[in-house]
C-alpha cells in the first residue's frame, strides 16, 4: 500500500498552493491528485483561467509526486522544465480536477504528466514536467534542502 | 511612439496578476515588463518561487503584449502553448522583474518568449508562449470576446 | 471503420520520413503507427539516436493523424510547436515502434501526443505537437497548399 | 580564443547530421553555427521543411555546444527536452543557416537556445534543449560514454 501524504500536504499554511484554493486529494510517489474551484485569483483579463494557473496545477502536482519519490531515498528534487499545452477556456464557478503520474523516474532525472480536467472530464489542460535530483547535501539557491516533510 | 497600457493593466482590480502581486511597468505591443517581490504566496514546499509563478509571469506578459498587438486589428487572443524553462531558484524577499518580446506577430498565430530576472539581472527563468488569434465575433468559453481594456 | 492511408504515406517515393527509413504500420485520422530500425542515419556523435530523429518521429506521426481528420473538411495543417522528452537511450541495431493520438482536434488547432518505445516497449521519447488548421485556399511558402495524398 | 572544432565536427563521415547534409561552420563552448540547402530529404508531405528537420539542428547545434563546454571538465552530456516553435515555412532549395547560444552552462544541467534562419535572415523555427550532465564513468545506452572528440 503506497502512503498517502495529502493530509500533510494541505496542513502547510501558505504558499502558491494555498494562494491558489487548491485541495490535494492524493499525494502519493505513484500518484497525486487535486481539485479547486475557480475564482478570482485564477483569472486573466479576459475572465478564463490564467493559463499561469494550469502550468502551475500541473508543477504542482508533478513536483509533489517526484519528491515523494526520491525522499525514499533521501533525495530532493527541483523542477528544470515544464511544458504545457492549453486545450479549453473555463470560467469561475468551474470545479478543476487535476491528476499527475510518472512517465519515467531514473537516478538523475524524472519525468511526470499531468492533466487538468472539468466537471465533465473534460480536458482543459495538460502538460509535462522534468525534475533534477538533488543529493541530500546538496544546497539550493544558498541553504541547505529542506523538503515539504522535513519537519513533519 | 507606440502607447503604453501598464497604468490600465495595474488598474485591473483582481485575478491572478492582482493575486500574485505583480505590477506591470510598461505593457505595449511591442514589449510588456513586470515586477514582483517575493512573498508567501509565490512559494512552494522547499520555500522556493514555485515553477509555476515564473510559467504565470511569461504567460502573462506574453499575453498582454499579443492582445495589444491584436486589438490594433479588432482581434483577441487566446493562449496556445506555454513552456518554460527554469534556471536558477529564488527565496522569499527577492525582487524579480520581467520582459516580454514578439517572436513573430502573424495573422492567425503570435509567439512571444519572456525572461525572469533578479535584481543582478542573473535569469531566473525564460519561456515562450504560442498564442492563437481569435476574430471579433468569436466567442471564447461560451461568451462573447471582451478583452481587458474593452471597457476602458 | 476508420481508412487505413498507410500504403498511400509509404508509397511516397522521397522526403524526411524516406530519408529516415521509416515505415507507416497505421494511417488513420485517430491513430498513425511507424517503426524503424536504427542505422547510422539516426545517430549522433555519441553512438546514441540523435534526439532529432524522436522529435521527428512524433512530428510525422502526430501531422499525418491531424492532415487525415481535416482533410475531411478539406482544411490542411501546420505545426505550430513540438516538444519532445527523451526517456530512453538507443543505439544502432535497436527495432523501434512509435505511435500517435489525439489530445484534442479542434477547429483552429490540433494536440496530438506520440510515444517512440523499443522492442521490450519501453518508453524512449514521448512528446505533444500543436498544429495550426489552414484554410483550403490559404497559402504556405508562396504555394497554394497541396496535402501528401492531394494527387493520389 | 576560444577553439574552434567545426573541421573534426564535419569530419566525422556519418551521421544523422550528415544524412541530413549539414555543414558545421563554428563549433566552440560558445557558439555553435551551421549551414544546409534544403533538399529532398529534409521535406514533408506538404513539399515544406519536415518540423523534425528544425528540431534536429535546434538539437544538434545545441548538443554540441554543451558536449565541448562539458568536456572540458572531462564530463558528457545526454539531451533531455527539446522544445521548437515552427515560424516560417520553408520550400526546397532554400540555403538555412542556424546558431546556438548557452542560456545556462551548470554543473549538472545546461540550457541552449538556438535559432534556424533563412537566406533573407529571417528566422524559420526557434527553440530551446535542456541536457544532463554525465560523469566521466558514467555508461550510456549500457556502454562506457565516448564523445565525438574522443578518438581525434
Amino acid at each position: 500500500m503506497v502512503k498517502d501524504f495529502s493530509a500533510q500536504m494541505n496542513a502547510i499554511p501558505e504558499g502558491w498552493v494555498q494562494a491558489m484554493a487548491m485541495t490535494i486529494t492524493l499525494a502519493t510517489k505513484d500518484e497525486v491528485r487535486a481539485e479547486l474551484t475557480i475564482g478570482q485569483q485564477h483569472l486573466q483579463g479576459y475572465g478564463i483561467v490564467h493559463g499561469g494557473v494550469h502550468c502551475g496545477v500541473i508543477e504542482t502536482l508533478s513536483s509533489m509526486g517526484a519528491y515523494l519519490f526520491a525522499r525514499e531515498s533521501g533525495k530532493h528534487v527541483v523542477g528544470l522544465e515544464n511544458n504545457t499545452s492549453f486545450i479549453r477556456a473555463v470560467r469561475a464557478g468551474a470545479k478543476l480536477h487535476a491528476v499527475a503520474t510518472p512517465i519515467t523516474r531514473g537516478r538523475q532525472t524524472q519525468v511526470w504528466q499531468a492533466q487538468v480536467l472539468d466537471e465533465k472530464d473534460r480536458l482543459v489542460a495538460t502538460g509535462r514536467v522534468r525534475l533534477l535530483s538533488l543529493e541530500p547535501d546538496q544546497s539550493l539557491a544558498g541553504e541547505q534542502v529542506k523538503g515539504a516533510l522535513s519537519d513533519r
